[in-house]
């Protein structure tokens, strides 16, 4: 596991120094199949953390959001998104990431959350728990979802169905905050907010997460309760601090959904 | 003018360091009436801001968040909001700010935004344009409503007939983000956003933003473009990168509202 951790902070490191040259410098806008905004930040990042695999592991696959995948089907692959948050990247706000995960025979054993401006980096593997620039974080304790803090990017990302369902949650939650992308999770993993709820993501999305939120004592699944795996598709995900809450969450979205 | 830039410095000093020690920290959460968090560093930042502006100025008035106004008719008075983005504040995100303006009979003569967490300080006065830690800012140009970035907190802050002339809004825009309070103002005047679009704000939310906007040659109006002054009471907010752009926002605002 140790070479995988190293691989993952150079792939931090290399990704970082790029996506620092292009925060809040002019960087044209390009729009992707989808709409959704990408950058030639998110490319060279991608092309960067790319080679330095392939460098490194010739035989582990990659799976990226900006490019196509190589290799998909190897024992180990690797789960990237250069900048996952690009609205507020371009937008120059320090609150995207850059997720970096590593699957074992599709199950993620290593997840990264890097934030280059803020210099704050997440990791978790299978066998060492969630850290922030190398200190354990951990969930806060859970008492009541009537205190509970829920977070989502954008309530327009919902289908109507999903929205209505989301909006029944927010109105069992004491506050709801936007706007967070990947950073939600990582103040979740950190102790600063109980729920995140969003609809409609993407492996690459989502992979390095889920090391990042279990090995803090979170729990993260879909919609259903289910484990998410590479091959769900467009992934419904919920993010809680505790078992009760994330019963009691999923329990108020299936009512609505 | 000087002696008031001074002070309004030492107001950021003085209320960052205390921000600073609450931030990511267990703060219990009270309510407001009005449902708003508030939490001891918001109470605690804007006493000592009191207190430094009596030490100074005690014939000035103060009109803050968190406390009665004390001689708000006076003819120089400062309007403070401690933790302008309480939301992002309690959940650990570097997105809010302090607030700090000096009016003179009624008008914004100068503003101040500043992010304690990531020390950015925006700077405007009567006298000087706006500046990001004493580097000149200025709005981006303005090309056409289809490529603009809009930002507005939360959509749940809108009544209903403003929520749908804010989509209707949001329709016409390129991207909309959302979770940043008074840091959009500060992206805007720094050239990385397009509009900002609120509704319900009090007098302590905007008078600090105005002339950080107006300094970086935007502009800043309530929703019928007029200029926000005082006694406005609940304020609709517009803030736009040029002027073509603003009367082009206003009128698909009041065509649904």
């Amino acid at each position: 596991m140790q070479e995988y951790i190293t691989l993952a902070h150079q792939l931090a490191d290399a990704s970082g120094t790029i996506i620092k040259q292009y925060f809040r410098a002019l960087v044209s806008l390009q729009e992707k199949d989808d709409h959704s905004p990408v950058t030639v930040a998110d490319l060279e990042a991608e092309e960067a953390m790319r080679r330095l695999i392939q460098a490194s592991f010739p035989e582990h696959g990659i799976i990226g959001e900006e490019a196509d995948a190589e290799n998909g089907d190897a024992e180990y692959v690797w789960v990237l998104d250069p900048i996952d948050g690009t609205a507020n990247f371009i937008t120059g706000q320090p609150l995207f990431g850059t997720l970096i995960a590593l699957l074992q025979n599709g199950e993620p054993i290593l997840g990264m959350i890097n934030q280059p401006i803020n210099n704050e980096r997440w990791l978790a593997t299978r066998d060492d728990k969630t850290t922030l620039n190398g200190e354990r974080t951990c969930v806060r304790t859970y008492s009541d979802i009537g205190e509970a803090v829920l977070s989502t990017t954008s309530p327009y990302l919902f289908s109507p169905e999903k929205k209505a369902a989301f909006e029944a949650l927010m109105s069992k939650c004491r506050y709801t905050v936007f706007g967070s992308d990947c950073y939600a999770y990582a103040m979740l993993a950190t102790g600063h907010l109980d729920l995140v709820v969003e609809s409609g993501l993407k492996a690459h999305d989502v992979m390095a997460l889920i090391p990042v939120v279990e090995g803090a004592n979170g729990i993260v699944t879909d919609w259903h309760g289910n484990r998410i795996t590479l091959g769900t598709g467009e992934i419904d995900i919920i993010a809680a601090t505790d078992k009760t809450l994330h019963q009691q969450a999923l329990a108020v979205l299936n009512s609505h959904a």
